[in-house]
């Protein structure tokens, strides 16, 4: 049904966090862009949450909640479950509370072993590595014939109707256009 | 000739600021986002000034000047000649040194007597004033039959291409696309 809708411009939220030091930032800025099908910016949404936190899922609850488009939104997508470095999004939290699809795209296969290691030495780790377990395994996709495959995991929507979604929201590379442009927003440097 | 490049999507860059507490904040961001047309978000950029100083056109050159996109900038676009509270962009500088042309716009006729009256309060009033009156005189212009003008005035470009131009990157409302967005970017606040 996403797929009809898509043609007359449905509602998509894409996240991404901005860059950030370790050592001198406790928390970074998250961005939502509020784009209609792939063409059109509609709103930009923005809160902040906690450097390798667990405070993320709900932060962008509240950012959706808060939002003056929040009836008109029908679907979330994000760049993988981790954000604002291990900090997570747990895919079917948020599902569950804005009864809106999550779709998650990486470009690179991640390495498990290598985010184990890496929840070694933060609180939790056992709950954080479940919560991105749970997300579901991680199918490729392929956005182009030109390009390498992406890293799709999802909750809401059949895999064939993700597959067909992705392909229509995606204009540069093979990044969807929401997440595109949220990441370039979030990562804009001040030349100040 | 800029029309007849615009059909290949030239690079425009569009300028804004953030809100601010004129009590609590002494500076505040400036986004430039670089659109492909009106169509293709290319890459954000971000600066910062002071508010109600005189920092705005300098600032704004080096964020220019140090943008990977510089080379293929071919205009700038900015909402109104003050930027920041009484901040301003100085139009011929900002032509000059960047040899880029310079277009101006706002959705209502400013009132040159409150511009004079706010400028009482503040340091080098004289020049200041005299900047805001060297970017020449607001012509109306009719984006579209079913919306209010919008006053503009532009450097480096004769009027009639202005007046296509604006037409053309236009989507939504009567703001072009590249300030629209920017001022989306720069005004988002958070829920945090």
């Amino acid at each position: 049904m996403l797929t009809n809708e898509l043609k007359e411009g449905i509602k998509i939220l894409g996240i991404a966090c901005s860059s950030f030091n370790r050592i001198t930032d406790k928390t970074t800025p998250v961005f939502g862009v509020i784009f209609r099908g792939a063409e059109l910016l509609e709103g930009v949404l923005k809160t902040t949450v906690t450097v390798d936190g667990e405070d993320a899922t709900e932060k962008i609850i509240e950012m959706i909640e808060k939002s003056a488009h929040k009836k008109q939104l029908k679907l979330i997508l994000t760049r993988g479950v981790t954000i604002a470095g291990f900090n997570y999004i747990d895919m079917q939290k948020l599902y569950e509370r804005t009864s809106l699809p999550v779709i998650s795209i990486v470009d690179r296969q991640p390495n498990m072993d290598d985010i184990k290691l890496a929840l070694e030495n933060l609180p939790q780790k056992e709950k954080r590595y479940e919560i991105i377990l749970k997300s579901g395994p991680l199918r490729e996709v392929k956005i182009s014939a030109k390009e390498e495959p992406v890293y799709v995991q999802s909750i809401g929507l059949e895999q064939q109707i993700v597959n067909n979604l992705l392909k229509k929201i995606t204009r540069v590379g093979r990044i969807p256009e929401p997440i595109r442009v949220a990441r370039l927003i979030a990562t804009a440097k001040s030349t100040d």
